[in-house]
């Protein structure tokens, strides 16, 4: 497997599943205190960050939109129109099945594809840079934040369910 | 510059420093409102997380091993000692140094280099599922976790300064 195939799509696509472990994990705390789990949405870390419900949509644009630019594709528009727990998986399954349908082969020229980005005008990056650079640390940024309120909020977490599975052999 | 070189050491050395520059911003917070800084450095998320001093602690590690490991070279001890900021602040440059006396030639067979971490006796895992599945999720993992436990305590950061520079060209 080429090494940016497995970085912007087998690894996000590990990543999005164990934010759903998280959530699953979250969604048996409320259960067993009795209270909505749609509540942990709206908690955030500090007034001026996002709450979990952003950054949980934004964990799902920085996979999607990374590989989709690598691929040289559109990617598949998700309007953010999330406001419950159940759309918030459908909108993580979304992300994880669109990048299932990405081949090996589409990622051939992306570490020297340029690639513009809408909040950078006039300025491009090759693709290899733009991996390294913003995607991988964009996505970790997320989904590590949405981690935290979880963790700080009463959910047990640790890091091996954050690292998931590992290819590793017997020695 | 060669994928593996540049994500296990040249994109460290410049989260470190913007590790540094996330310190700086909150040394400042502490000086404008007359507080020891020294007090951000037991401060924790969550009681069963680690406290910041930790958080820097392991990202300087997670640096460190990483490109030790994928280099095929012992690193240098680092035994945890610090308390202090300035400590800190010491540790995390002498991780840069260390990573600024890799030659990229030492990471010519890392991407196949069979791997055995302390922690997972008699397992192995190659060099590139090594940086893409543990070292670089890891290190995202410890330098957002401090970046949120400085953020959520009055520091003001965003996403530029945790992302820092990026190798752009006008398009």
């Amino acid at each position: 497997m080429s090494m940016i195939y497995q970085q912007a799509v087998t690894q996000p696509k590990k990543m999005l599943n164990n934010l759903k472990n998280f959530l699953n994990e979250a969604a048996e705390v409320a259960e067993s205190k009795s209270f909505e789990r749609d509540n942990f949405l709206q908690i955030r870390l500090a007034p001026d960050q996002f709450n979990l419900l952003r950054q949980i949509q934004t964990t799902c644009d920085t996979a999607k939109l990374t590989a989709a630019r690598l691929a040289g594709v559109e990617a598949p528009s998700h309007p953010d129109t999330e406001t419950t727990w159940d759309e918030l998986l459908t909108r993580i399954q979304s992300v994880i099945d669109y990048l299932d349908t990405l081949e090996e082969a589409q990622f051939e020229d992306a570490e020297t594809r340029w690639i513009e980005l809408p909040f950078m005008k006039g300025k491009k990056v090759a693709g290899l840079d733009y991996m390294i650079e913003f995607g991988t640390p964009n996505l970790y940024f997320h989904i590590t934040s949405a981690y935290a309120i979880l963790r700080s909020n009463g959910v047990k977490l640790g890091k091996i369910p954050f690292i998931g599975s590992m290819n590793m052999v017997d020695a």
